[in-house]
């Protein structure tokens, strides 16, 4: 069975939408990043980056949540996750994700995880400050550049939904009203409605 | 044909190559970013990200480098740049790139881009002076953990090698010598000595 290791609050959950989905059987392991779950030895053998998500498959481990999702639509190809079939459509779904990945994950984390790109305080809290900002700016081209509509591809729910929903949900806690955008607004509504997605999150409320 | 908008010293050289490897038909369109050309009203209608790369296909434009390996690779079944049938091989490939996209690009950028995550002129000179311990940490890490050896996936050159040589090339302009990493170094020289390699750097003296 697979086994997605997660924190609540992370970009993992994107890969636990993506399994859910795919109704793939996959067992959560739950960590604690905020007690250092993530660099503990036990861990740093599965993911030596000591971050999640990680996924354990029958073939070996892989990381980085565009290449967990990328496998989760190929592994499953009944539940349609990507466009598999189309090498630029497939292309599209990939070049989303490594927006979300390369850019807007990491204008985020800026707030918290400013200690990854320098160790001064008083930068760390510079950084902080302009994350609002950036996100704004981030979203804002999400909102009039990427959306085909309803969904992030077109018509049909995709990996890139799973993931888009992940990091729209951060905004909130960073002080960015989501309302502004009413495409990705919508869009962030109309995946949290979706059964799979609300039978992943019930698991954080237990 | 395609043509790729590309900036000498930019990642998009991971692109360029991986076209060539593929024997592609494919124009390079060359792109002044310090004279800020990526700006220009003309490009930002091709990539409103205002970044290289962008690859103009003739279904439509894609941006983000692992997106475009990954259609190369695709597209040119015949060059075997990556592993396409198998979905977690392929993954694997993903992964790697993926953290190239978000982690080590990121590190390189806080050198001369921090203006992307704050204004404050201490703060960026903060997060440049901590570039060379930062990338020395990622290399550090695909070192030790991420090549299985002659190229980053085994025996056959794959998309991996381009990307990863592109943002090899960039440690010595940050002040970190890559013979401290023999095998990230060994690769560097491989990939280097090839002829597609060979021929898209002979174009900068042009």
């Amino acid at each position: 069975m697979l086994k997605l290791f997660h924190a609540w609050g992370s970009c993992s959950l994107a890969s636990a939408i993506a399994l859910e989905e795919a109704g793939a059987a996959y067992e959560l392991v739950v960590m604690d990043t905020r007690a250092g779950d993530q660099r503990k030895p036990e861990y740093l053998a599965v993911n030596p980056k000591g971050r999640v998500p990680a996924l354990v498959t029958e073939h070996g481990i892989l990381t980085e949540t565009p290449a967990i999702l990328a496998f989760v639509a190929q592994r499953f190809p009944a539940a349609n996750l990507a466009p598999r079939d189309d090498p630029y459509a497939f292309a599209q779904a990939q070049a989303f994700n490594s927006y979300l990945c390369s850019t807007v994950h990491v204008a985020h984390a800026h707030k918290h995880r400013g200690y990854r790109w320098t160790d001064d305080a008083a930068a760390q809290a510079a950084m902080t400050a302009a994350v609002p900002k950036n996100e704004i700016a981030c979203f804002q081209l999400i909102e009039d550049e990427m959306l085909a509509g309803p969904f992030v591809l077109g018509e049909a729910f995709s990996i890139c939904d799973a993931y888009l929903f992940t990091l729209t949900g951060w905004l909130e806690g960073d002080g960015v009203d989501r309302r502004q955008f009413p495409k990705v607004s919508a869009l962030y509504d109309r995946v949290g409605a979706r059964p799979a997605v609300r039978k992943v999150l019930a698991q954080e409320a237990v």
